[in-house]
């Protein structure tokens, strides 16, 4: 058999309680009986993360950046020793390294710092003597050894950069889901586990809602041509491919539906239909570091048009505050507020070629009688706003009509 | 006034909760605005290393010593963080460090490690800078980046060590109690705060039961002279100074009266009086990791004697074990077990030149009619064991006789 090189993530939920770390142990020395070089990457346990936050907010609001670094970094520095001792426990070798360890050298932003590179030697010199490696995920260090953490998704990333520094077979991502779905699977039963995704359409997935791995880490799997394999860290089965060409055997159009309740719509009505100022509504929001997803606007009438857009529920309040003074100030009418609605979308990269694919989409919604109230669209995708209520029925309908189920 | 460079070091009681974090903070700020240079130096929260201990207990009955280095040092990482936070929250400028990262080098004694050196640049670079440099205490690292723990004790040996490296004016070891007290407060309420102890005396008392500070760090401070300050982190009255010399008001022959009531007594009866006899039983003990802390041989009768020794409550199970092995070897007599005893002793520096103390001892203790059943002495202490239910009088009784409650 080929000997492979392969790094492992698992997830908080993977390792919430020993129980779980236990049943880490076990499945990544099961590998290694199978005679594979492993690198194993673990986030904090369970919410681990969360309860330092909480904790670090009792004592101050606005806790410094760096000291949350320090403060987070324990977290997946607890969960790589107890996998150590787990692993040790079941007769086999294993070393736990925190990100400063492995010189994961990242730059200087706090908490959403960006790995600069990677100086794998200890690893590799480790994995050389025989010993499963494993590794703190969601954190590095600076070139002056203050410890950062990565964001959110942080852990896939390192696992995804490690994967493509030690060039590695595969990297696995271990979840609590057996692989990414045509569609969300409480909503319709029949969704189908997908065996694989292109880089690309995993990309659209994630910034549309799809919470199974971050943008960043994909991106880098993409330039890089890390294959990332996304499976269940609960049974053997495999999981979801994620790579940078798939091979299918028949002309598969869309390849998911996924949905995102979390958004807010924002309406600014009658504005002036002259240049600039669409820019400053846009301009004053990213200032205040509120961040827009979908926008439309109509061609105008009687020299005055409404522009719609969707941000997070969470920074609603705020961005209706910023955009009702940037309307005064431009002279346009009414600021509307709906949080009733919600965004479906599919995905797929056939539909590059096929023009068709939106016509059916707005065609499914209209048999079942769901008002479209905002499109857009991108290479790969076509999204549709629509009330938040009919969004089980779109679901079922969009997943029937392009034979997901099947 | 004198700008002082002052090394604090805040147990894990100081630091057990938010509130009490946010206490320690505002002392230090108190300080700081004093001018003097600070560097904190942190124990874990609480019962965190306890509760670490346990969990890993669960994965690993017998865990790998550099894996559990990895685990414990995430306990004072929290710390310094937290208080970092705190003081940022009272706007000073503070920065926490790992001892990794401030260069705290060590030998490779996992759990037990031994402090080679300390870099301090970083240290003496951020407090040029104003900043309050907090440091993780009870760990550091090894020449290859291996994080390791200085065992019990390990925050104050932190403390002591940076305050030597950086030559500070003082090292202050804040606790839960005022000072070092001339008896336990809760036997003796007379029991007086001591202004001031030699470091051979605190040894001493350290060895003979007090639990304030390890001997190890207490060794330190003797070594490299560092001035020590062990005082309350909840008031401001100053606790007890511990140095090379003491001035004192009046001769003062005895300084204080400890006890321990944590150990048992081991008698082999009738040993045969032949050379080597004695080195057999406490070899045996030695091989299996059992520390024997007095030892009684009186002078032998009809070619045999009976040997006595006390060992910590803990270990006396299996020290009576390999006792009994030995005993059977050498043809000596019964082993017998005593637990119902506890250690009385009065330490003072005074006492070397005076010999009376002892007699004055013997015969405080013999008015009560507390019989003697061990004695052991050394340069500057003398300890006698007696029956468990007369301690509290012996400690009342002795604690009068040589004037301590003045």
């Amino acid at each position: 058999m080929h000997k492979k090189l392969i790094v492992q993530k698992f997830g908080g939920s993977s390792v919430a309680n020993v129980e779980r770390i236990q049943n880490v142990a076990k499945r990544v020395v099961e590998y290694r009986k199978l005679g594979h070089d492993l690198v194993v990457v673990v986030s904090a346990l369970g919410d681990t993360t969360d309860e330092l936050v909480e904790l670090a907010a009792k004592i101050n609001t606005e806790p410094s950046e760096r000291e949350m670094d320090m403060l987070l970094s324990t977290g997946e520095q607890i969960s790589v020793a107890l996998l150590a001792m787990a692993i040790h426990k079941l007769k086999k070798e294993a070393i736990s390294f925190t990100g400063a360890q492995v010189g994961i050298i990242t730059d200087t932003s706090h908490t959403k710092a960006r790995i600069i590179k990677i100086n794998a030697d200890k690893i590799r010199e480790e994995l050389s003597k025989g010993k499963i490696v494993i590794v703190a995920g969601f954190q590095g260090v600076t070139l002056t050894q203050d410890i950062t953490t990565l964001g959110r998704g942080g852990s896939d990333l390192t696992a995804v950069a490690l994967a493509k520094e030690l060039r590695a077979d595969e990297c696995e991502i271990y979840t609590d889901v057996e692989g990414i779905y045509t569609t969300d699977p409480r909503i319709e039963p029949k969704a189908k586990k997908i065996n694989a995704l292109t880089y690309d359409e995993m990309l659209e997935m994630a910034s549309l809602g799809a919470q199974v791995m971050q943008s960043r880490s994909i991106e880098v799997a993409k330039k890089f041509d890390v294959p990332i394999h996304v499976r269940s860290s609960f049974s053997d089965s495999p999981g979801t491919m994620i790579l940078r060409e798939v091979k299918r055997m028949e002309d598969v159009l869309v390849s998911s539906v996924t949905l995102n309740r979390g958004e807010s719509k924002i309406t600014v009505c009658t504005v002036p239909d002259k240049p600039g100022v669409a820019a400053k509504i846009f301009k004053n929001l990213a200032e205040n570091g509120v961040s827009v997803d979908m926008i439309v606007q109509n061609v105008s009438h009687l020299r005055q048009t409404d522009i719609s857009f969707t941000v997070n529920k969470t920074e609603v309040a705020k961005a209706i505050k910023i955009t009702r003074k940037a309307a005064a100030k431009i002279g346009a009418g009414d600021v509307l507020q709906d949080d009733d609605i919600a965004r479906i979308s599919i995905v797929g990269v056939g539909m590059k070629s096929h023009p068709g694919v939106a016509a059916t989409m707005f065609d499914t919604l209209a048999k079942r009688k769901i008002n479209i109230e905002m499109i857009s669209t991108s290479d790969i995708s076509i999204s549709c706003i629509i009330k938040k209520k009919l969004v089980e029925t779109a679901v079922k309908a969009l997943h029937g009509r392009f034979g997901l189920a099947k």
